[in-house]
């Protein structure tokens, strides 16, 4: 046996940056991008290049599922329909859900996990704080965890593992910070690649996370 | 509420074609094709296309999953890998196994699906009689079933169907020709473009359910 592979979703968000410096210290990293026609995939792509530099990862994947654009139906894919902005508390689903993008994900990872004899997927979805995403409950990662077991070789052992999944945001900066993250190389806008907008439900999310662990973010943001 | 909409994993094969003209009789077809570097998929997606305008379906959509073929490790997506040839009975997981192929497919079909308001996401899986593959069990699909209702928003609600999933070939294939299925029009071979192989396990399987079924198969073969 050699050392035990993770795979991690690395969109090069906040999240993300942190749940593979959580990865990285548990074994080797498989390191997936996923472009799905999101507004910024060109920006999330960077962030992915510098900090799998970072972590000098061993695999790296980046995957076209530009599918997700032709689909729609998302203010991140749907450049018709406007990201909302400086209002974080509604209620329901909010229009950036991506329809059922966190199983699509999770499916390539394990794929990709099954080839390379990885045991662990990580995904850096975060419930308690979020923005109302239905696949980012545990109910659904707990489901996916069994269709994994059915679905792929009976020598295939994978988990997915969500170490997010009970933090809050200003708690996942203090994680990140404690670690060593690169959260400098970091990107969570939804709507802008050149400086953050500071308006999205993203960023939001980020700026109240950085403020009540007491830190400020060393990103830059437009206003 | 308008007409209820089922959308087809329509590979182009027997199972699929049939599983087409089941969902047919149902409700409006929204047909899914999905390439993802396998050896055929040009004559895949003429199958599809065929098919498709046979069934004058409402609603069609065309993937590119080509990161399949980065991954690899299967011999339809890579071609440093034979296809087995002439012998049906084996033990355990064929080489031909995509990783997660199904999960991953079912998962794009739920998105399309979501997106239109469907409410079936039919796909032609064979447990009984069929070569081995951990991601046709009805275990999977019941597993699957969870995952969607989990991970998807509180107002939608998709099954995923599998109606071929306990029969045997030959049954398959009188079901096609009691529906009037065009399966003159589809495509099972995994390894040729312009006459069937003849040899490969899924040439192999479609004659047999022909045979048993008592009738000629109408697409050409090389041998």
């Amino acid at each position: 046996m050699g050392k035990r592979i993770s795979v991690v979703l690395l969109s090069g968000g906040l999240d993300s940056t942190v749940t593979t410096a959580i990865a990285a210290e548990k074994g080797e990293l498989a390191l997936l991008h996923v472009s799905y026609g999101q507004r910024t995939e060109d920006r999330e792509r960077k962030s992915f290049d510098d900090i799998a530099d970072f972590f000098v990862a061993e695999n790296v994947l980046k995957v076209n599922a530009s599918y997700f654009k032709d689909i729609g139906s998302s203010a991140l894919t749907d450049t018709s329909i406007e990201v909302p902005e400086g209002e974080l508390e509604r209620e329901g689903v909010p229009i950036t859900y991506v329809p059922f993008r966190n199983a699509n994900l999770l499916c390539i990872a394990t794929s990709w996990a099954e080839k390379l004899g990885a045991t662990r997927v990580y995904i850096g979805a975060v419930e308690e704080d979020s923005s109302g995403y239905p696949d980012c409950r545990k109910s659904f990662f707990e489901a996916f965890n069994e269709v994994v077991s059915m679905g792929t070789r009976p020598e295939t052992k994978i988990e997915i593992v969500t170490p997010l999944i009970d933090m809050k945001k200003d708690e996942i900066v203090r994680k990140g910070l404690s670690l060593g993250a690169p959260l400098q190389l970091s990107w969570s806008c939804y709507k802008d690649e050149d400086l953050a907008c500071g308006r999205c439900d993203s960023c939001l999310l980020r700026l109240r996370g950085f403020k009540e662990a007491g830190t400020e973010d060393p990103i830059k943001y437009r206003s």
